[in-house]
């Protein structure tokens, strides 16, 4: 067998069962691996944006990585973006990066790019394979690199030439080690903290978001009198009735600062020492107080549930001690189009086991409140902060859990950057319902220009934050994908047309205009 | 006046008169400058490959460097692919990237990466200005950068806290050195070889490729025998009635090596020793033949022009010894729309003036003959490779020449990866005629898995390779971002949809159903 055939064989044997591409010339005999293997399923995507945020997605759901498949250094850079928001989830990714032949480098032609320079920015892990020989091992250390604790980027870059030479075959793929048990002293000191009866908080992310991780969080709150807080975004939170339920820090400074202001212990589960998202003159970049004392429970790379069973054993919290959720939805809203009557439609109608994908930014802050009692569900923030990565996200978590209905809660300015990725929903009938906020604005910078001192915007500054003129008019941009659509200007239309896009079987879009 | 107003009016000083914008919070008081100061226009684009392609096209005309404004290491991510291709055109772009303030980095917020390292492999001059009081002076710098022969790509960045603490005032802006003049040396071997009787050809690119540099070079041809080319792909070529015409090393290994064949010496005006645009098994990367001598001119970095006028002089060229091309248009075609029917249809309609952006990669190989006796105009290919350049050179085009029609040639899997350049098309009321080929499928790969012997494509291969399954619907996308579009379906219907759009006020879209 050739190199890529011995790749693609042990990418199946390491447990990676899809491939997001976008593959060029170089990548052709990649392409032809994957049609002789069976195991492995391929999913196109229109723009290598789509590609990496789909495989951050599948991680999410999957707990173990998607590959990608891209077309040299521009290929990979048009994936950039999405894999710094995979990076900052701690989200594990196998890229498979085409190369030109070892010998035809050395001519600079067109194509030719420092590949491994533009990686090492984005990945745990880079390496160019030699040889056909190599290239199966090199698959087999990617694919570790990827699911090591908590899952990072791994990028292999494969020269056509250790594509199309002859193989030695499969390589084995070595077990990954379990993430790194906490030290008993950290949980001591954690414990201490919390016995002190100074105003704790225990602020949660990574694993300890999820059910079990939250549970274990709540008894000890409930223990302890600590609050519990997740961080600001967060990979995937599962919450909703019969949860343990939590909010979020907020992304304001001033109400980050007022919700933190009295803390005195900050036990960090996962999570980093709160930070503003950005600066500002005359705000703080530490989120925390004075005097306030931080304590790592657990890192990202680390056991994080197994340091909470230990922490609530420390303090002895009661099994089942936690309070969770009752269920509850709001009444289905009336009238005008707003971020409040859509928080309560979507609080009214999300279904049971739905996956959010949210990037909803300036409108959808009243979201998370009001979905709280909702039937189970998983919610998936951007972590990296860079726009364009809730309709790629929301197409890969559709892909690894096609039996859950995913919604998408997207800006209109985010949308765009990424807007392929509705194609790739109506090729593969993705059950994916998104609502697209159409506010005719990047809003999140109208508030910022205030923020950072830069005064009142002219008609020049008001022009680079307004995304009117022309407006976008998302029921065609959909349609021209192949994806229905709809427009809702009112709640009443919004109510009906977001239960229908949730009982489709396919994507759907909304263009909800607030 | 602080920072971003230093760099801004130092901008203006430095004869950059256009930025091309995707900004976010930290670049809001560089927003705020660009309010304030007038002489540079802004033009926001919704996905940053669109900013930075634009930058080069607008580099092509203008024959001067565009600012861009992009969002941190994320948003330089997504302008990464046009950059390259920028880079590979020798364009010269000064990049604004904003940066957290300094003394946020450290506190690796979402936002936080290594910006330096994501600029390096594309950018020749890239620095991180330390302080408000150095802004000023890094812009200046920058400036030279871009504009240092041939054009190259300079990042600046610029943390936050430099942009909105109190600076210095203005930076003069030091005068750019010209192109390095080519040795007498150089310009006697050339012309030695011309002399000697063998089969010579002139192979040219940059500057060379304009009408002056190709009157020279016909001038060397009538006189001395030697065939002129050009490369496989140019910066921008004036071409038409009365313009030496050029063809182009063709992109098949196979049909470049039979234009090659014969050739003993090959003299490089600019361009670079021919190689195979990817590697093939079985076939050679170098495309000249054994035994033939290459002689480097000049490159890119150097004098072409004066050059051309010494090795003019030194083989005796006549003044007006070159053979020009005569009018001559195709008749307007009838029956099924295909590669050969647009061709005839561009070649009947072209506009004199126009600007051709052409990325109609295999729909568009016949193109260049059939309009080659079209009224004088001007053709840009992609340089770098990397597919999605096409809209958004034209739209740089057009925001450079106002006065003048520009026509977009885009293949249907090419355009989709920066399909936003439409939106800002239709914002700027760019005079943009864009005809997308709509052949449902990545065409180009469909060969290349042949050439590189993968094979015939099975299930899973065919649909890596085909972006049908849905259709794109180019009109709905088009009128989902504000410009009017059409279908053509037959040779008349084309011709009369192509002529409406020519005599239209702003961008049209045609989609050409091949």
């Amino acid at each position: 067998m050739n190199g890529a055939e011995s790749l693609v064989r042990t990418l199946v044997a390491g447990g990676i069962n899809v491939c997001f591409t976008n593959p060029g010339t170089s990548e052709m005999h990649f392409v032809a691996a994957l049609d002789k293997v069976d195991g492995i399923r391929c999913v196109l995507g229109l723009f290598e944006g789509v590609v990496t945020g789909a495989a951050d997605g599948y991680w999410r759901m999957a707990d173990k990585p998607a590959a990608t498949l891209l077309h040299l250094g521009p290929g990979l850079g048009n994936g950039l973006a999405n894999l710094h928001n995979a990076r900052k989830a701690s989200s594990g990714i196998v890229n498979i990066v085409g190369e030109h032949a070892t010998y035809h480098i050395k001519h600079d032609a067109p194509l030719t790019s420092d590949i491994e320079g533009i990686a090492r920015p984005v990945s745990a892990w880079v390496r160019t394979s030699p040889s056909a020989r190599t290239v199966a091992a090199d698959g087999a250390a990617a694919i570790v690199a990827a699911r090591t604790a908590p899952g990072q980027i791994a990028t292999l870059i494969l020269p056509a030439d250790t594509a199309w030479n002859e193989a030695d075959g499969v390589a084995a793929v070595a077990p990954v080690a379990a993430p790194t048990p906490v030290s008993a002293e950290a949980i001591e000191r954690c414990a201490k903290a919390l016995r002190s009866g100074a105003p704790a908080m225990i602020m949660l992310t990574g694993r300890a978001v999820r059910e079990h991780g939250l549970a274990l969080a709540g008894r000890i709150a409930t223990t302890t009198g600590a609050r519990i807080l997740a961080q600001g975004s967060n990979a995937r939170i599962q919450r909703g009735a019969g949860r343990v339920p939590i909010e979020r820090l907020p992304y304001p400074v001033d109400q980050a600062l007022a919700v933190l202001k009295d803390i005195r212990h900050l036990i960090l589960v996962g999570a980093k020492a709160p930070v503003a998202f950005f600066a500002y003159p005359d705000k703080p970049s530490v989120l925390t107080p004075d005097g306030c004392q931080i304590h790592q429970l657990s890192t990202m790379a680390e056991d994080s549930i197994g340091a909470l069973e230990a922490l609530a054993d420390a303090v002895g919290a009661k099994k089942n001690g936690e309070v969770v959720q009752q269920p509850g939805r709001p009444g289905l809203p009336t009238g005008a189009l707003t971020p409040d009557t859509l928080a309560a439609a979507l609080g009214a109608l999300l279904p049971e086991g739905a996956i959010v994908s949210d990037e909803s930014v300036t409108t959808g802050r009243g979201f998370f409140k009001q979905t709280a009692g909702a039937p189970p569900h998983d919610w998936m923030n951007n972590m990296g902060g860079s726009i364009g990565l809730g309709m790629p996200l929301a197409t890969g978590a559709a892909i690894a859990c096609p039996d859950r209905k995913v919604v998408c809660l997207e800006g209109d300015g985010s949308g765009m950057y990424t807007v392929q990725a509705l194609w790739t929903q109506a090729r593969e009938s993705l059950n994916v319902t998104t609502v697209v906020f159409a506010n005719r604005t990047y809003a999140i910078l109208r508030g910022e220009l205030a923020n950072v001192g830069a005064g009142t915007p002219g008609r020049k500054a008001a022009d680079m934050l307004d995304i009117g003129r022309p407006d976008l008019d998302w029921v065609a941009l959909a349609r021209g994908m192949g994806v229905p659509a709809s427009r809702a200007t009112t709640a009443e239309e919004f109510n009906k047309q977001f239960a229908a896009g949730l009982a489709a079987s396919g994507p759907y879009v909304i263009e909800a205009v607030v």
